[in-house]
């Protein structure tokens, strides 16, 4: 099979496994205990927290959690609970990790900015909407790159914005780390207040991310209660060979988002996949715009002309590709319903309901793009043929894809 | 090195490993992508959810978490939301990852009930608390087994006394899997309302543990908020490797506790070793009664007459036996600290300071135990010596040993 389901999650990177059993086998007391292995799981996990530190702003604090879920979910819980009491701006775009924890932390004193209709969120509205305000804002929060479109954010211009109006600005970069060079994603993010990262989007294993937080604007800081771990930030015992994996997937991820033969390669190969895929079925659009270098390299989020995007998902399956319809979390949160992040770009629930997301993994090759976009132009014959074929064996079932 | 901190934490078993590896291999899908991949990982999901389940009463469901401090935090987050408005009663013995969000959580809603001299929680205090309450008590909690004395708690009566008087029960099971027979763990735990469990006690991986609870009784339960991952229950992408190696150890720690020769060899050799201590260094004193069958087998909590248990904890270990001054997740959350567990039993701050934690591994061999209290016997002869001389050559130093 050809993957192309990466925002869901990536398989995980050898790099990782190899980190994951070395501290499996040297690492694995409890970096709590007192004792001569806990303090070598503790120096690993110290040695991880300041290679992962260096990549922000200098002082900036990192506790590691179970996922990007945890961490928005701590981040929201926790800015609920802040004195003075305060209200929250988070975009439309929002995964559900950040939008369900905002509405119950925080109730009626969320509020929701727009997105735009090539995938941004609106900051014109965001300002507007912070110079407005008739209560104070203490949270914005925006993610760095959209898991369904694959549009990079404009987290600079919306941090200095949330700054500037006295609010802390939080970003969800789950999508960003191992897709934009590290050096464009540490100017994404410096400064923020918060940043979210999810290892099993890069190679990481699952069950394990971090949030780096500024400990200067966010002193009391804390998500789940207990012992003392992670200077009393979020307690449970450490999971050190899963942190250990996750900087080691890191490292690869970042190195290879930085070659530049290969990046260009890749881009290139992307771009020739999308014209293709445009050209050769006519109808199908793009979201977030037709400007490549707006989007992550990795994914596209195509409308297709005709029938439901599971169908599309099937039928590339058996020509062994796998492509998603959109995020994996909002396919069991709400099956059927349209995407929010669809709807919130402008697109009717009907068109986003004929919407799939392809996204690469770092090592798909320009033929594995080529090879599916045939496969597209195949799945597209078949799935009409179907069509033309179930409409003529019956005139009381009406097609409902 | 011989290790006897298994409380804190254990080495990966190989079936675990085994099991994490497969899973990474052929299971590594979002088991949330309506893909054939993500139905293979949902398979393997759904088979560990159901054979954890058939470990509790019919009707019981299972959400899988990063651990018990995530559990016991959802617990009681959702606990103190719950209308009508009511109160917890929890143990003076509970482990910090319940005292803490019970406190932060519930605030003045929350009340302890005491510990008895023979470590058990009190059921008469907690009978009259209930009896006496002048406002409702939704909730109480205790845990199945003592993390610091291994004390086996009366659940099964508490439970009873908790649903006679309308509350629910939760029963912090953590350190009992795999520790006690799975037929004595299925009577301690059944019927509770919830059931805190942790992979990385009994042999799984850490970052992994989960909670079963009771539908009927707590039909809104849920914790972090975001995708619809377990059944709405608990967003995040599943660790489905993890689960996979926590359900292998399981099986392994459930296995090697019921096999009735390993586990009566194993249980004269542990009341071998105490007595020889007892026996060795005399003014030594065991914490949770002499009977042993009180506590489960592989742990002593030992009150030494003299010397810091850190001085011990450093002793032993240059003897090749790594052993704990008392919780790990204490350890970090204030060191120096007497242990509250001690303390509530009785013990003054200064003897809980002379008291050390031996918690052996299912592996553990007689031997192993023998030579550990030659270790105890040697170590008293030298940190003897050492406070001699020490105070042999200052007049001016106090020994706070």
């Amino acid at each position: 099979m050809h993957y192309f389901d990466t925002n869901a999650t990536t398989p995980l990177h050898p790099a990782a496994r190899a980190a994951w059993l070395a501290a499996q086998d040297e690492c694995w007391q409890n970096a709590a205990s007192p004792t001569a292995g806990g303090a070598r799981a503790n120096a690993l996990l110290e040695e991880c927290r300041a290679k992962l530190a260096s990549r922000f702003t200098p002082g900036t604090k990192i506790i590691f959690t179970s996922g990007a879920t945890e961490a928005n979910n701590a981040v929201l819980a926790y800015e609920a609970t802040r004195q003075p009491v305060t209200h929250a701006l988070i975009s439309a775009l929002e995964h559900a990790s950040v939008r369900l924890p905002a509405e119950k932390f925080l109730g009626p004193r969320l509020r929701v900015f727009p997105a735009c209709r090539d995938g941004t969120a609106d900051l014109a509205a965001l300002e507007t909407a912070l110079k407005r305000a008739d209560v104070p804002i203490g949270l914005v929060s925006l993610m760095a790159v959209n898991n369904e479109t694959g549009v990079i954010q404009p987290i600079q211009e919306a941090r200095e914005i949330a700054h500037r109006h006295g609010a802390r600005f939080h970003c969800d970069a789950s999508q960003a780390f191992g897709k934009i060079f590290k050096s464009s994603l540490s100017l994404l993010t410096v400064f923020c207040d918060y940043v979210t990262g999810c290892a099993h989007k890069f190679g990481g294993p699952k069950g394990v991310g971090f949030l780096a937080f500024n400990s200067k604007t966010c002193p009391q800081f804390s998500g789940q209660s207990g012992g003392g771990q992670e200077d009393h930030r979020r307690a449970g015992t450490v999971d050190v060979p899963a942190i250990a994996a996750m900087l080691a997937a890191l490292d690869v991820a970042e190195r290879e988002a930085a070659d530049p033969a290969t990046s260009n390669d890749r881009e290139i190969a992307h771009d020739i996949f999308e014209s293709r895929l445009l050209r050769e079925i006519p109808g199908a659009t793009l979201n977030g715009g037709d400007d490549p270098s707006a989007r992550v390299w990795n994914t596209t989020s195509l409308t297709l002309p005709r029938h439901a995007n599971l169908r599309w998902l099937k039928r590339l399956e058996r020509h062994g590709f796998v492509i998603a319809t959109g995020s994996a979390c909002t396919a069991t949160e709400s099956p059927g319903t349209p995407s929010r992040v669809l709807t919130a770009m402008g697109l009717t629930p009907e068109a986003a309901a004929r919407t799939v997301r392809i996204s690469a993994l770092p090592g798909t090759s320009a033929e594995d793009f080529y090879a599916l976009a045939d496969a597209f132009v195949r799945g597209a014959a078949e799935l009409d043929a179907e069509q033309t074929s179930a409409a003529d064996n019956s005139t009381t079932v009406i097609s409902i894809s």
